[in-house]
């Protein structure tokens, strides 16, 4: 049974477009065109995306406009950011947005506005950054904060850990170390290195009841509680949550507790209270500068029409790869060490948000949908899978992100990564021919985005991850999915609780799981 | 053109086995087969490979390994063990099994017999190891070395950092730091936190001309120089190449380089003196115990018949859904935050080894090869991509990897990571029903192999980087490519290099990137 979208007339025409599109190489496209790299770049503030290197016509765009018109697009962004229940599933909105809108502009949630809560809250945040970063918050013995360990997993942890890495230059007073995993190695090593009565730490879970988080947090309570008493743990300890009965049944101060709302998803909040320990090391003025970031590409992605408004045109060209050349992957490639963490962030973005086959309306796609996101430092990933990239079976296309600046002064290490990112571009792209030597031939054809930011600040880092979010809602309004549930992790978690709580197995299925899991927990040697 | 490979019978064969599988659920393999569990597990001393939740019956593993026979998967492991130049595009064999090879068997290249070589250079490490981690080595005023910064990218990086954090509490006596970006900020930070009195550095670059390493080399060689002058780089700097010459250029001492050769591929290159850092962090004992397990598993490679073969049956698996399922990626999902590094060592292994599309005869392959390798460590990637792993839209066989023994004496998080992985392989595996409500539903049969080690330690690990190794090599036999050159990167590195160096532009595909590399170094607002 074949969906709407693929029986559309437009999605026909983009079919047929891309048979045509198909026959010219890309060194023609560059060729042919003097003006190919002016014309396919758009530039928002201190931020350029250039998609010169596509393998694109005009008309590509204008074909793929239309089918975000055909899917409302325009419609469904107007939803989004004024709080209509999108998130179906879960009967919510999902008003990341909201977050960071400075406009004076009322967004109802059940009918009630919710920026005041919002501006409360950043209030709230601000005046707890400024006294921990000021020294006059004091832990259990007196004494000034010096590190603050984040403990929260997935969206609690990916987006404050990739920003406080990409912000590193804005950090002032503070340490921030970061734990998620339930492998208690990662908070040993942190705790070895600090010492209680310099440490705060910011547990962050919307439940309070993430398995991880709940483990870490009670495992980092028992070590304050060993060298300063029970009586520290309020002094200690501050939450991000949404339940502020099981924050308090955990020893922490209601005074402590920063919101977070059933209307901003996880992988989406970082510009809320989740970005407590960033605000912390970077302070709030950055933090802010973050938010505006953030707002001025919400402006543009708000206003600018379809096929020049840089979140549009990436998730089209996603749609585009995906759909119409059935690409399976992309990779995420920032030559900027600060950077690192990105393609993790993005993973959990785009994988989480759109990697689904149900519509809206309960029917099995017949399409391709979110593709699979990896990622590397250039130029360490240079030396490690580019060979695949340039030589192998699949194409892959890519998004290379710049930083104009040298902001370290070093201008030989700086030129080096600009023009092996640019070199790199160019060789997927045109490739080499070699007729009698294939071994050493590259295909070439193979398509990137750039993504220029003029510098690695909170205000470009802030419009940069605006960005990719709204390249994402894209994609998912195309693929007509919900974009912001994560329906396909339950069953691990159903069946993990159930085999740690030794449940009887009521399946062959789960016998087999409870035998496996006696095998697992056994040496081979004893 | 079809290559014989895909002419062949028993490939042929394999796609129509592939049909007959298909049409069985995995939940229905595992509930005929009450000895599945058992019968699809091999074990080695302290590693076990479990392969029960694949799409296979029996005779699938009889068909693959007559497929690996056809291919004469035993006669070229045998070649690669006696040293034959199995790189045939760089006229080289690929001996680092050699490199800890303890039985007592010569093994010529040119005639010349290397083991000598091979242990020659084993004991000056030794030596020298002791003498830094004693504390007898003085840096230039007199004091004992407490930090290493390990310089080095690709090969000479990926394995020793892996190494390193996987084999943390081996760790004694001095810290180790890795730079291998040429991005400034990686080395930047790591200066400002430790002394030059106090820090040997290691620069690892086999023709130590090697952009990005030589950029950090000369940085760190000015940092200290600036404090300590320039009598004090020879007692600071300590080198492993093979090109003595430019070592000396850079000051080193020509008694503090330590050999590389060129039948050791960089990514294979861990087992050799590319493995310093890591041996200075862990000491030669610990050290060779890892040589021993590499050693193990190539006995094992070696000798097992190839049905209970593990690297064989596990590179067999890969070509399985790579050729006839038309998989595209393979996700390395180990559940332990030491080898967190292991995905992207991975990468490079298969990604470079294997991301070729020209046989060994110069003829292009009409058959897939190395997929996409990407992951993240369990718990970490559930509140990510795991998404995507149970409702998106393509099957990505998934590696999981558990460590039986809790080393930090945490038996909460212990379980909740090993009852977690063994969630998610059933939930992978079988999913869930859903006839009314596809939206939580999961389509299941999405296989996984289950790597256990006992512990992770030296010896543990060095098996497990070693079956990979092998599973590379499997597939690269049958695929009937050379897993051991990197042709593919050629190009980038030269078009880089003509942009740096300001050529003048001979064709429009080099004037469009001249153009752009101007582009990115202008920022957008001045």
């Amino acid at each position: 049974m074949s969906t709407s979208l693929t029986q559309s007339a437009i999605w026909q025409e983009l079919g047929h477009h891309q048979a045509e599109v198909k026959a010219i190489p890309l060194r023609d496209l560059v060729m042919n065109d003097p003006r190919r790299l002016e014309d396919f770049q758009l530039s928002l503030e201190g931020l350029r995306f250039n998609f010169a290197l596509n393998r694109i016509v005009p008309k590509t765009i204008d074909l793929l406009t239309q089918l975000a018109a055909q899917q409302k697009l325009e419609f469904a962004r107007e939803r989004m950011f004024c709080g209509e229940v999108i998130n179906i599933s879960e009967g919510r909105a999902a008003l990341h947005t909201a977050l960071r809108q400075k406009k004076d502009r009322p967004i109802k949630v059940d009918g009630r506005d919710i920026i005041p809560d919002i501006l409360i809250a950043r209030l709230r945040l601000t005046r707890f950054v400024d006294e921990v970063r000021n020294g006059y918050w004091k832990g259990a013995s007196g004494e000034a904060i010096r590190h603050i360990v984040n403990i929260g997993i997935g969206g609690s942890d990916l987006g404050p850990r990739l920003a406080t890495r990409a912000l590193s230059p804005f950090i002032s007073k503070l340490n921030v170390h970061f734990v998620a995993n339930a492998d208690a190695f990662e908070l040993t090593n942190i705790l070895a290195n600090i010492d209680p009565a310099h440490t705060l730490f910011v547990v962050v879970s919307k439940t309070f009841t993430t398995q991880e988080t709940l483990l870490n947090a009670h495992m980092a309570r028992q070590w304050l509680v060993n060298k300063l008493g029970p009586q520290a743990v309020a002094q200690h300890f501050v939450a991000v949550s949404a339940n502020q009965a099981e924050v308090e049944k955990f020893g922490i101060d209601v005074a402590n507790v920063f919101p977070i709302w059933d209307w901003v998803g996880g992988r989406y909040s970082l510009w809320s209270a989740v970005g407590l320990s960033l605000a912390l090391a970077i302070g709030m003025e950055n933090f802010e500068k973050m938010l505006d970031g953030a707002e001025a590409m919400d402006e543009h992605f708000c206003t600018a029409p379809l096929a020049k408004n840089m979140p549009v045109v990436m998730g089209l060209l996603g749609v585009w790869y995906r759909n119409f050349w059935a690409t399976k992957a992309q990779v995420i490639l920032p030559y900027a060490e600060r950077l690192r963490d990105l393609p993790r962030y993005l993973q959990q973005l785009e994988m989480e948000s759109n990697g689904k086959t149900t519509t809206q309306t309960n029917q099995r796609v017949d399409y391709a949908t979110a593709p699979i996101i990896f990622g590397e430092c250039g130029t360490v990933g240079q030396h490690s899978f580019h060979q695949l990239l340039h030589q192998g079976s699949d194409v892959i296309p890519a998004d290379f992100i710049g930083i104009c600046e040298d902001n370290l002064n070093k201008p030989q290490h700086h030129q080096a990564m600009l023009a092996n990112m640019v070199a790199q571009a160019g060789a997927l792209a045109f490739g080499r021919d070699n007729a009698t030597d294939l071994h050493n031939a590259c295909a070439g054809n193979r398509p990137s985005n750039l993504i220029l930011l003029d510098r690695l600040d909170p205000f470009c880092f802030g419009m940069l991850l605006a960005l990719y979010e709204h390249k994402v809602f894209v994609e998912g309004v195309v693929w007509n999915i919900n974009s912001f549930d994560q329906p396909g992790v339950e069953l691990g978690k159903e069946l993990a609780r159930g085999l740690e709580a030794k449940e009887a197995a009521n399946t062959s299925e789960k016998v087999f799981l409870t035998r496996l899991f006696k095998t697992v927990q056994t040496p081979n040697i004893n």
